[in-house]
């Protein structure tokens, strides 16, 4: 199935000179997300994943259903102030600014195999943030996986060591 | 499968005299996160569902499963700002101040039976806001289904035309 036809391009959005990647149209469309869903359950076979773990919100997208078809535990990375337990931190660098990402410490048990879900891949900031925050408790990261990558923001170049698989490349 | 016992009570947040009810260990058992999605789908079936919509970031975690399970599509709600086409707002009314909803404004047909899947329903507000929403765009809300009810915050009072399902009642 050729996925790229259910991303909807949005020109200067969130702002000027950025054309925005919606994926909204595929997970409207009951084939096309199933579809994509089961490209991710069976990257995480392959990786033999023990554990998915997402940013919020758009991690949540495909992370849940991999999760749940595989009866595999799911771990939320959350924004500061939503987790209510004990959590790890890690602040990184944006354009401007910083920002903060949080997971509770009792999440990852140290050697599990790791598979960070999220639906894009851009600069990495977020990813590089959410393997930081794993690392942390003592996980594997196995493998990222993401529905979009923007090769021309070289995000990859912070994932060296790191199993990476993209459904459609821009 | 006795699901209560995979919440954690967490007093006093997000803010004193609140007992937070944190669905992360039921998350991260992938038994316990799949055996409560089952009761979801089931449900979804049952209400004969043609799409499932569900507000970020939480409604997410039981909503997108259903979606790709059953080959239906998602509908993300979400706050302002974050959408990229045109859309439907909501706002209303909180303890202190307001809170608005979005969602776009193709992401409806008219017609089309909707299940709106939420992790929590305490006094109705964000899932009052969600049924507005589709209704706005011709939705015919089939159903409401939540992990946990708070019944003594007496949220069903708002749902009174429409059938509610929970997983977990305090």
């Amino acid at each position: 199935m050729n996925l790229e036809k259910f991303i909807a391009n949005v020109s200067d959005f969130p702002k000027p000179g950025i054309e925005f990647k919606d994926i909204t149209p595929l997970m409207a469309n009951g084939e096309a997300y199933r579809y994509a869903t089961e490209q991710f359950i069976e990257y995480a076979k392959e990786v033999g994943a023990d554990v998915i773990v997402g940013p919020e919100a758009r991690g949540f997208i495909f992370g849940c259903p991999v999760a749940t078809e595989l009866s595999l535990g799911f771990i939320p990375i959350r924004k500061p102030g939503k987790l209510p337990r004990e959590a790890v931190e890690y602040e990184y660098e944006l354009e401007y600014g910083t920002n903060t990402l949080c997971m509770h410490r009792d999440a990852i048990k140290p050697g599990q195999k790791v598979l960070v879900i999220d639906d894009l891949l851009a600069t990495g900031g977020t990813v590089e943030a959410t393997i930081n925050l794993v690392k942390q408790l003592g996980g594997n990261v196995v493998g990222c996986a993401f529905l979009i990558e923007l090769e021309f923001l070289n995000g990859r170049d912070k994932l060296q060591n790191v199993d990476v698989k993209s459904l459609i490349k821009y």
